[in-house]
């Protein structure tokens, strides 16, 4: 074992060295419900299970251009709201090695998605419910669900979800959808109040009244 | 090269391994004032220079069984209150290898802490303003009191700053120095009132009439 070998394979105190992936779970909103991307393992292990997408973190690339990778490399998807999610440690959580995965979260408007990638996404309800997932997957997943509702009140995450122009009954779908629950519309419509600004369009409106479109406020 | 050590030093997809390192900031209140734990550096890089304890993870332990070792080892403390922060990935984060970072904070109330580990704390605004830390451990701190301060409101997190007994006057101002702002001493009592619950005792009162202790509510 040259000194080389020995330096890439232990720490300076002598540790084996655990591998390091990174999991993306990519949410996206279609027919009013969350879904997520799965990919099928073609891989021992879980061959043929549904897994999140993910890739062995590469020496040269930080954690952030690994999650951009997992997403071009899957979905042929990149410039989207992404976020570093949780880092999952337990020591049996792969019947390879050891491997330690840093998850990301990422949300994408339907209308972005290729039509040839919409088949990938499933009902995040359905997913949580069946338990043939690989790996610790189900409870990522379950953990960025977790996340992103506790960030739907304090933060501006819902918009990653609708495409650039957007009526008001469109955006309180997803922040309802996002929140589990209904809303009020006059208390939601107060509460993004700051936080949008109407274009001159309106919707055409065949079977209902018109609606104005609206954009974020930049 | 043996396979078990290409498997020790390479990922199943052949790319070469990161190494991978718990730090630890570890929160405590002391003279009315946010505080964290440093230790010096001893070896090389940044000899001297302080930096937050960490450790290697080793290949049989758990991110959170590494945390708590690293907390273990540098404090002799335990069973304090911890949590995941987030995981730094940057490629020269480190000038010896690549070297990814799990970070966690964890708090703890000064009366809880030995006397002889007290001089190892600092006022995090003083560090936060300074340049002499090692690696991004700066940072690591930055992003750690920002993490309790959106905490605070939403969780149970500052009543792990103050004694299993308190006044409300002594946990106003642990939110009050979480916070760094001043709150209304009625709206204060409100936001708690259903987290705590009065004992039997009072202070004993020197210079002041003597106030109720509380415990947490269980």
């Amino acid at each position: 074992m040259t000194e080389q070998e020995y330096l890439n394979s232990y720490d300076s105190s002598g540790f084996q060295k655990p591998s390091v992936t990174v999991d993306l779970v990519l949410f996206t909103v279609i027919k009013d419900e969350l879904h997520v991307l799965l990919t099928e393992r073609t891989q021992y292990p879980y061959i043929g299970r549904p897994a999140l997408p993910g890739v062995f973190v590469r020496i040269d690339e930080t954690l952030d251009e690994a999650a951009q990778r997992a997403l071009y490399q899957k979905t042929g998807l990149h410039d989207i709201y992404f976020e570093q999610l949780y880092t999952w440690g337990g020591i049996d959580r792969d019947p390879r090695m050891r491997i330690i995965s840093v998850s990301y979260y990422a949300l994408v408007p339907e209308a972005q998605i290729p039509e040839s990638e919409q088949k990938k996404f499933f009902p995040a309800e359905e997913i949580l419910n069946r338990n043939d997932l690989a790996f610790d997957h189900r409870e990522i997943i379950s953990y960025g669900r977790e996340r992103i509702r506790n960030k739907v009140n304090y933060t501006d995450i819902a918009f990653s979800l609708v495409p650039e122009e957007f009526t008001l009954p469109q955006l309180q779908k997803i922040y309802e959808i996002l929140l589990g629950q209904k809303l009020y519309k006059a208390n939601f419509r107060k509460k993004i109040a700051d936080k949008i600004q109407p274009t001159e369009k309106l919707t055409s409106g065949n079977k209902h009244r018109p609606s104005r479109i609206y954009r974020k406020k930049v």
